[in-house]
């Protein structure tokens, strides 16, 4: 096979992939092909283009490290992860609706015990977080997994600022207790920008798009026989709450955060400032894979 | 906007660049949206599908240095290259084909004196190459800007061995004499696996190929007037002309890397062991948008 043509080359590729050992790997280089070449014959970069997107995906790459995730950004802002988020999640009644895991999540949190603060000393609005795990029937599930991680009060993640601040913050691993409740305290979280120094900031600058996203708090959620859940709760009333960088907000996931007067906390602490409650119940969904007794 | 689901998130994220500056990276922006996402919505990838997705990107974003191009690899894999070629530039009368630029290309070779042996001391089959550039009527082109650079005969360029051999070889820039001719020695270039340590070479085994192309010359030919020609010369006969990995091929690029037996060379050198002979005439496309005088 030679000589190709704008118009044999496809062909001549997909033949050359029917040897794939698995035909998993077959359908996804297949489609890949198909819908890349439709889009480069729609588009006809010329040479010069096809350069800038070897570089824009070479400076990509190079923007990765183990604290920052520069291709899940783009995908984030390009939609395509809240799209395979929506086509592995559909609404079920009692199970809380997913969004993106986004690029701040660090693998091992600290363990903390349920109503401590976690907020690292970090400056803010006092905040505590209450609410629940349980089935979409509402049986609790107890001792689920809950991670939790969010911004500060300017809109940064504490690995972000790990030469300033240290240590991780605003982030940690808890385990419900018998009844699937969980509580514990921080600050508020601010609305934040995306960070947008590498290329996928050059990307939004030349598409007109802000890189802002609401102020939220994410948590992944797990328990044997469960699906994991990896969702926010945004609060209620932010400026960004329809104009999210990565089209991650759901009405179902925005809550009041209410603000307190000083006073006894739901946790039953003497709070001597204002502080806001944030309260949200999550439901899971039973693993149709792997089912377990609760 | 908010709550997309599968089938509303297109128009969204469409929405949302419409204030892009320019309309050329609208166009882009929208095409690689419409695109990327009948690619998912048609293979409807799992999370853990996606994550992996992210980890071969990040990959090949890690494997790009100064010295190894897995960007450019990729698409010259999945045959884009060719495509965004044969969309560039098609067959024209009197004016050489064009084939794929590769990953092994060098800003700054080595300026050589006609005739010069640049084979740097490098073990192989004496090759003498000779030529010359013209316009498609036949009109020498004096003073041709010609890079060229090549595999050694185990099949590895220069770039893939500095450790091992200390300096660029095979690789040169000439400027052809006042008839528009060049002549060069090396050693005859061998057919070559394209680096397959990385994550082009795992997608290469997952898909059921080979990673090999057959044995070139490449050739980048410029003069003022005229547009950059980038181009190889395949050897005769070889193996893989049928199966190139990068679908590179083109009949009119192949020629007889022809055997000659000890005695004067066509460069008039007395040459005391056999030796290869590849002569090639290139035509280059005069610049449609600087005309200059030739
Ligand atoms: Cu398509
Ligand atoms: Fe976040
Ligand atoms: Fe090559």
């Amino acid at each position: 096979m030679r000589n190709f043509n704008e118009n044999t080359i496809t062909d001549a590729v997909l033949d050359r992939i029917t040897d794939a050992g698995q035909p998993r790997i077959r359908q996804i280089s297949e489609a890949l092909v198909r819908h890349l070449y439709a889009f480069v014959r729609e588009v006809r970069p010329t040479q010069r283009e096809w350069e800038q997107g070897i570089e824009f995906l070479t400076r990509t790459g190079h923007m990765c490290d183990d604290k920052r995730q520069e291709f899940i950004l783009l995908s984030d802002t390009l939609g395509v992860s809240m799209l395979v988020d929506a086509i592995n999640h559909g609404a079920e009644d009692g199970v809380t609706d997913t969004t993106v895991l986004g690029p701040f999540f660090v693998q091992s949190a600290p363990e903390k015990k349920l109503g401590e603060d976690i907020s690292g000393g970090m400056e803010g609005n006092p905040m505590i977080v209450t609410g629940s795990v349980s089935t979409p029937d509402g049986k609790p599930i107890a001792n689920a997994t809950i991670d939790v991680w969010h911004s500060d009060d300017d809109g940064y993640y504490d690995v972000q600022q790990l030469d300033k601040i240290g240590d991780l913050a605003m982030r940690a691993r808890f385990h419900a207790d018998a009844e699937g409740r969980f509580r514990f305290w921080s600050i508020k979280p601010a609305a934040y920008p995306i960070p947008h120094d590498g290329p996928v900031g050059d990307m939004l600058t030349a598409q007109g798009r802000h890189p802002w996203r609401p102020a939220h708090v994410h948590f992944m959620i797990s328990a044997p026989g469960f699906e994991q859940l990896v969702t926010h709760v945004f609060v209620a009333g932010d400026k960004y709450l329809d104009s999210d960088v990565v089209f991650g907000v759901k009405d179902t996931l925005i809550r009041e955060f209410v603000r307190k007067d000083a006073g006894e906390a739901p946790d039953g602490r003497m709070q001597n400032t204002p502080y806001y409650h944030l309260n949200y119940d999550f439901g899971l969904k039973p693993d149709a894979n792997k089912a377990h007794a609760v």
